[in-house]
């Protein structure tokens, strides 16, 4: 059964940590936080570490912290020729040590403290030096997750920065309709049903077929009601941007 | 029995005439099209008439046709003092002709040709303007939908601006994302499951506090490896555009 260690405390960290620990076919034999105490609700005191020098021996060791600390934490490793990957989308494979042989685990969806994933749905992104060390992250990525994908380095670069657009940017615009729903006294519940439509319809639908809307069919009288009806600056600016960006796309 | 007659032939008026033909408290005693061919997969020939002169007696008449043409359907209708309604988010009750009684049954979703929608799930949005009208209306509404709302002019007007940004709006981040897969020999399915936890997400937590992302954490770094990875300058003025406005939330 392959052994591994997670490093790291945060959001990913404690997702992983929980999903490994229940796997019936994964060992998770220890986790490291610099803080042990924010271990302690997902593991019990003799599985966790603050001490690199108590790292256990491991078939994988996953670095889950901060982009900026991958590279200082890989190099604090008090070992090498071991399997080391991160789980960031923007960092590159060669930030880690070049003392351990690395790889990158990858899992590309947005994670809450306060909510619940279905790991299983969760697409793995895989990247690896060597054959063997992929064999061994697929066995660990096929253990918890149904969607494993073997991705490199440019290609994880791309689905970060798409991944910004279509989930942050995408809450953003969820954040100004509800800015608008409070300002004129509507319950922003309203539009919970069509927000949810509008993620169910690009999961059958290519997004261009799926576009609808004032930009879309170029309908210019409803698109100057909607901005004389905007007061804010910053959010004129907006909406007059992404409808040119829509009705470039029509053309 | 409610008796209600639909004219038009468009997207909504078409899933209005499912609905409502399908219910069972409901009478859907005839529907209007310029071209009665457009709605014979939906109805029997007798029900359907492309001929104002013998619309049928009803309850209540729905509009559902574009913006523009609200108010002159409205004023070719051959009778007065009966409750007339359109279906538009963005048209004021007062376009209704007024030889008629007049109100509005907006609902608020996004309706495609080609996907189903449970109409129980779609918020409608009510307007009229004496009170047995809205007991009519709310009659009408809650046959067909779990979810009713007493929504004057102005609240819907914000609502229809909420819905570009929360739908269309949205709908384009998923596009942009689409091109950026596309371009990278990424297949776009592996962001469908953050599509789809983003939105549900804002179900139970507020856009507030579920924004993630490199604006929201002011990481600085991230945000300049994206910039110099796009390469479409339309593209990089919306990343920078909508990150500061994330950022101006933070403050």
């Amino acid at each position: 059964m392959l052994k591994v260690v997670v490093i790291g405390s945060g959001n990913v960290a404690q997702h992983l940590i929980t999903v490994l620990g229940k796997s019936g076919s994964i060992n998770l034999v220890q986790a490291y936080a610099r803080n042990a105490a924010a271990l302690t609700h997902l593991l019990p005191d003799e599985k966790i570490t603050d001490n690199f020098a108590t790292l256990a021996a491991a078939d994988i060791y996953i670095i889950s912290v901060t982009d900026d600390a991958i590279a200082e934490v890989s190099s604090l490793l008090p070992f090498s020729d071991r399997l080391v990957v991160h789980t960031s989308g923007s960092v590159a494979l060669q930030q880690i040590d070049a003392k351990n042989r690395r790889g990158v685990f990858y899992p590309l969806q947005t994670f809450s403290k306060n909510k619940a994933v279905d790991f299983k749905q969760v697409p793995l992104c895989l990247e690896s030096e060597n054959e063997t060390d992929y064999h061994t992250l697929q066995t660990l990525a096929k253990s918890v997750s149904d969607s494993v994908y073997n991705i490199n380095s440019v290609q994880r670069q791309s689905l970060h920065v798409a991944a910004v657009f279509v989930s942050n940017f995408t809450n953003h615009m969820y954040n100004i309709g509800h800015d608008i729903c409070e300002e004129n006294n509507v319950p922003f519940d309203i539009l919970k049903p069509l927000i949810k439509e509008t993620a169910d319809k690009v999961q059958i639908l290519s997004p261009k077929q799926a576009q609808t809307g004032p930009a879309k069919r170029n309908d210019v009288t409803t698109m100057e009601k909607h901005l004389a009806f905007l007061k804010d600056e910053k959010i004129k600016t907006i909406y007059t941007l992404l409808s040119q960006s829509i009705q470039n796309n029509n053309e």
